[in-house]
C-alpha cells in the first residue's frame, strides 16, 4: 500500500559517500533514496563565548536547503534575511543530537561545526542528515586524533534517526515525500547504537494517536535505526 | 528529594485567570507556580494567503518572553532584529497544539492568533502556554458563536500539556527551573482529554534515555495532564 | 463632557503594585484606569561601552506594547524585525526622563535597564510606564544599597508624567483612549517634586495651539503630576 | 558669552537658495549659519493603504545625515540595516509639522515625500530641515496647482522651527553644535506665521528647567521663527 | 611555472553532468577541475512586477557557497541577515550574461530562475557557475519547448566563461585557487559563440595593466572560451 | 547624433569643487555635466582586524543616492534595511581603484573611508564619484602630511575614470541618462595618470560587441580619462 511498493517497516536504500568535498574534516553524502544531503564537519580551534575557559568542546549545526531541492523552488533564505521557524528547529535538533553523541570534555575547547546542505529533498531530510553528519562526526574526529589535536577519541557511541508515521492507517517506517504529505502522524527517533533514545519528536497533523500506535511507531523507529547502523559500520570500515 | 519538596507526579498549583485583559476575544493569565503566561485569543476575519478560498480557517500563535521575566534580563528580541530558534520552535508548538484542537472547517475562512507571553519564567513556559491559551481559544470560540460568526462549535476536544523529565535519575512531572536545568532528559507532551496524543517531544540533554523510561514518563505526563483538563473545566464553568 | 465622566483636570484612578513580578530588581504594575503597564528595573555591573572607565553609571528604558493590549492586533515587534519610530521615540522619552532623576556619578560604574511593557492600553501609556518606571527605580536603588553596590542614594528627586490636551475646546488631563484619539492637541508633561520641567512634548494633531492653550495646559500637568506624586510615596511607604 | 559672540536672541545667518537640484518639484538647500541641509519634496500620485479611498492626501518625511556631515564620521544608516531612534524621531517630528501646515483635503489622493538630507552639521538640523522644507513644499504645490493637480492651494499657513535652550544659565535662541553640546535644557520650537504652536519639545539634559525659563524660551523662540518667516518670504518672492 | 603544471593557456579539464537533480527543468554539475558548482534552471509561469503585460520573459539568477566550500568555513548568509557584495555581484553578474543570451520576447511572461551554488571552491566559481548555467538554461528551454510553453526557441547563442590574469608577470587563463590569490589582474571574460563579448570585468588587484596585456588576456580568454563551447556541445549531444 | 549635441568623443563639462563641506579630511563636489556627487575622505587611526599588527593601511569606500536624486524618488536605502546589489558593487569598485592608487604600506595602520553621495544623477555618477574621491584623497593625505600622520606620500598615481558605450550603432564617451538607457553596451574604465588601466567593466545590455568595438571604446576612454587628469590638476593646483 505504500506508493514506492515498500513494505511497512522498509527503509529506503541507503548510501554513504565519505570524502565527497575535499576542504572539510568530514564531508558525506547521504543518499536516503531521492532524498541526498551533503554533510560537512569543520574543525574550529575555540569555543563560543559562553564556553570559554571551561576546558570543554562544543559541537553545532546549520541546515539549509538548495533553492531548487524541492519540487518548486523555495526562496533562498539568504536573500530572504532570516532562517525560518522550521530551518531553525532543525538546525537545533541536529546539534543537540550529535552533542549527545561525544564526551565534549574530551574534545578539549574545540568547535566542530555541522552543515547540513540538502541538494534533492522527498522526505526525511532531518534524519538523513543527522544519520550523514554522525559519520562526518567520526572522519572530523579521526582527524583532530591524526593531528593530535585531541588525546582520545570523544566519541561515546554512533547515533541515527529515522522517521515513523501513521498512514492510511498503517504504522510505517522512513517516509518519502508523497508519505510524508499524507501522513496523520509523523515522528522522528533519534538513537544510540547502544540501544537508547536521543530525541523522539511525534505530531499529530491530522488525527491526535493513541498511545498503542506510539508504541508500534517506536518498535519500528528502533528496527529502521538499526538497519542504519549497519549501513554507518560499513561506510566507516 | 524534589527541591520544592513536590513528590514525583505531583504538578504544581495551576491557577487560571479568565478575561485577564479586555481586549481580546479570549484573554487568560495562567500560573504554573512561579511560572506565569498571558495567553490571549485575538478573532481576526481572513486568512493567510495559502488558505484563501478553501473554506477553511486558521490558528497561529506566537511565544515571547518579557526580557525580565527570568533571572537574568534577555536582550528584547524587538531590539535584536529576529526571534531566536527557541522562540520560533515554541510559537510553532502552541499553533501546531491548538490547530489540532479544532475543526478547522467548521472555523470558517476566519483566523485565531494566539500570542502567549510570559511576565515570569520558573520552568515550563510552553506548557503552561498551551494549557492557558487552550482556554482563551475557547473563549473566542464562544465570542464567535455569540457573535454569529460560526455556526458550530469548532473545538474537537481540550487539549492541554505538562513537562516530564528524569531528574536525579528518578522520572519527575511538571519541572520547574531548577529541576529543569539539571535534568538528564526533558519531554513535553501535549494531549487531548480524549486520552490521545498530539505532540512529544522529548530530549536527551545528558545521558540517552531508555524505552523503559519513555514508558515511566508518558503515564506521568498523563496523569499530570489529566489534572489540567480539571482545572480548565472549572476555569470554564 | 469627558466620555469617563471626569472632570476637566481630573485624573484616572492610579493603582501601583510593587514586586509585581519576582527576578526584577524593581517590578511594579502601574494601572491608569484601563492602561497597564508592568514596569521593571534591572541591575546590571559595567556600563555601555562609550562610558567606560569615568566612574559614572547609565540608566537606558526599552518599551514595548504586547500585540493584543491594543483594541485590535498589532504586529509583534519581534517579528518584523524592527520596533518602530514611535517604539523608539517612547522608550528614549522614558530613559531621558529617568536619567534626569538620578546623579549617574553616585551610580558607579552600573547600569539600571528599564522595561516598561503595556499589557493593557487605554491612552497615556508613556506617562504611566514612566511614572511607575520611577517607583521600580527606587526599589532596585534600594537594592542596590542593601547589597552595599552602591554608598549613597543616587536619586535627585521623584519623578512622574501626565498627558494634557485640547479635547473638544477644552482644556483636560490624563486622556484616555476615546479622548486621545479625538484630541486637537496632546501634550506629554515629565516634572520632579520639586516642582521643575524635565520634558515637554506638545504635538498639534490638527489645529495649532495658542500660547494661551499651553500655559493652561502646563497648569493642569503640574496639578494632576502633582497627584501621582503622592501615589507613589504612599505606594513606597 | 555665546562662542559664535552672537546676543542672546540671535539667529545665524540663514539662506534659502530654491532650485537647487533639478528633479524634484520643490528641492530647497537650507543653510542655518554652517548647517546646511538638502529639503526636496516628492509629488507621487496615490496614498498610503490606509489612507485610501478616503479623498485625502498625506505627507510623509524622512531624514538622514551624510556619514561625514558631522565631525567625526558616523556609520552610514544604509549599512547597519536600520534607522536610529534619533533619525526616526526627527523624521516623525519633520512629517507631523508639515501635514499641520497643509489641508489635506484640499491635497486630493496624492502624497509628497519630503527628504531632507544633512550635508553639514552645526546645530539645530531638524529645526533648519522644518524651516527649508516648507519652502519646498511650497514650491511642490505650485508645482500642482501649474499641473492642473489640485484645484485650490492646500497651504493653511507657513510654517518654521527654531531651537532655544539654556547654556551658562541664559537662556539663548538657534544653538549651534558647541552650544547645542554644553546646553542644560534644548527645546525645538514648531510655529505657523499665524502666531500659534505647532510642535513643542524640550529636554532637561542637565539640570530641570523652571516654567519661567520655559516662558522665556518661548519667547525668545517666537521672535527667533519671525525672523525665519521674512527670510521664507523673502526666498518665495 | 603554474602550480598545477599547465600551460599558460590551458583550462583545467572541465565535466558537465546534466540531469543532476530530479526537480529542476534543467540541473547541472559543472566542475573546473576542483571547483564544483551546481546550477539549477528553474521555470516559473509570469514575470517580476516591473515587467508585467509586456509580452516578455525574464531570466534572474542567484549565487551562494556551501559554508565549507572553501578551505576555512564561511559563515552561512542566510545566518548573517544579507548577502555580501560580492555574492551580489556574481548573481548579478550570472543574470545579465543569461539574459543577453535568449531573446526575452520569444520567452513569453515567463521567469527562468537560475540557482549556481558552489559545493567545492578552486578558483573560477563565477565563471564555472556561467557556462554551467547556459547548459541548466538550454534543458530548461527544451522543457519549455516539450511542454508547449513557449512555441519558438528562444536562445540566440551559447554563452560561456573564463577567467584570465597576469601571474608571475605571465598572462594565464582559468586560474585556480593558488594563482588567483596571488595574481596581479584578474580578469573575467563572457562571450557568446559567435565570437563576440558579453561582458568584460577586469580588475587590477597589485600593479595597474598596460592595454597590451590587455589585448593579450582577450586573446586568451577568447581561446579557452571556444573549449568550453566545445565540452558544452558535448554534453547537449 | 547626442540628445545633447556633444561630439562622439566629447565629455561634459567637469567642475570641481574642493574644500566642500567643512568636517572632512577631504571633500569635493564633482559634477559630470547634471551629475553632481559630493565625495569626502575621512582619516581615521587604526586598520580593520583582518589588517591589524601588518603595519599597513586601508581605504574603503560607500556610495549613495539621495532618494531624489533621480527622476522619479527611489526608497531610501536606510529605511529598506538593507543596500542593493548595485550599491554595494559601486561601492566595492570604488574602494578597489582608490586603493590601487596608494602604497598602503606608506600609509601606516590608518584607514581613509571614502563617501561618495549623489545629489543629482544625469548618467556616469560612479565614474565621476571615482575622479572626484581621488581628489578629496588627495586632500586627506596632504592633510595627513601637514599633521606629521605619514612620513611620505603615500600617492603612487591619480586616478579618474569614465564611461564609454555603443548607441545608435556609435561609439561614445561619458554617458549621460538618456544614452545610458538607451546604449547597447555600456563600459566603466578606471585608469591612472601614468595610461594604465586598473578596472573595466564592460557590459552588453542588449546585443554582444566585437573586439574591434571594444577596442574603439577602450581609445576613446583612455582621450576622456586623460582630460579628466587636466581638470583634477587644475583643480589641485
Amino acid at each position: 500500500m505504500r506508493p514506492s511498493g515498500r513494505t511497512l517497516g522498509q527503509i529506503r536504500p541507503v548510501t554513504i559517500t565519505r570524502h565527497f568535498t575535499t576542504h572539510a574534516e568530514g564531508s558525506v553524502l547521504i543518499e536516503f533514496g531521492d532524498t541526498k544531503v551533503i554533510c560537512t564537519a569543520s574543525v574550529e580551534v575555540g569555543v563560543p563565548r559562553f564556553l570559554k575557559g571551561q576546558g570543554k568542546g562544543w559541537i553545532t549545526a546549520e541546515y539549509g536547503m538548495l533553492p531548487r531541492s524541492t519540487h518548486t523552488r523555495m526562496r533562498r533564505e539568504a536573500t530572504t534575511g532570516k532562517q525560518s521557524g522550521r530551518t531553525l528547529e532543525i538546525s537545533r535538533l541536529i546539534a543537540r543530537a550529535l552533542r549527545a553523541a561525544v564526551d565534549l570534555k574530551a574534545l578539549g575547547e574545540n568547535t566542530i561545526s555541522i552543515d547540513c546542505d540538502v541538494i534533492q529533498a522527498d522526505g526525511g531530510t532531518r534524519t538523513a542528515a543527522i544519520t550523514g553528519a554522525c559519520v562526518a562526526l567520526v572522519d572530523a574526529l579521526n582527524y583532530m586524533r591524526a593531528k593530535d589535536i585531541i588525546k582520545t577519541n570523544p566519541l561515546k557511541h554512533m547515533i541515527a534517526a529515522v522517521s515513523v508515521g501513521i498512514y492510511k492507517g498503517e504504522v510505517i517506517t522512513d517516509l518519502d515525500y508523497p508519505e510524508d504529505s499524507a501522513a496523520d502522524t509523523d515522528m522522528n527517533v533519534v538513537m544510540t547504537d547502544t540501544g537508547k533514545l536521543i530525541e523522539i519528536q511525534g505530531t499529530a497533523e491530522e488525527e491526535p494517536f493513541s498511545f498503542e500506535e506510539m508504541q508500534a511507531m517506536l518498535e519500528l523507529a528502533k528496527n529502521g535505526i538499526n538497519e542504519l547502523f549497519d549501513i554507518q559500520k560499513a561506510a566507516l570500515s
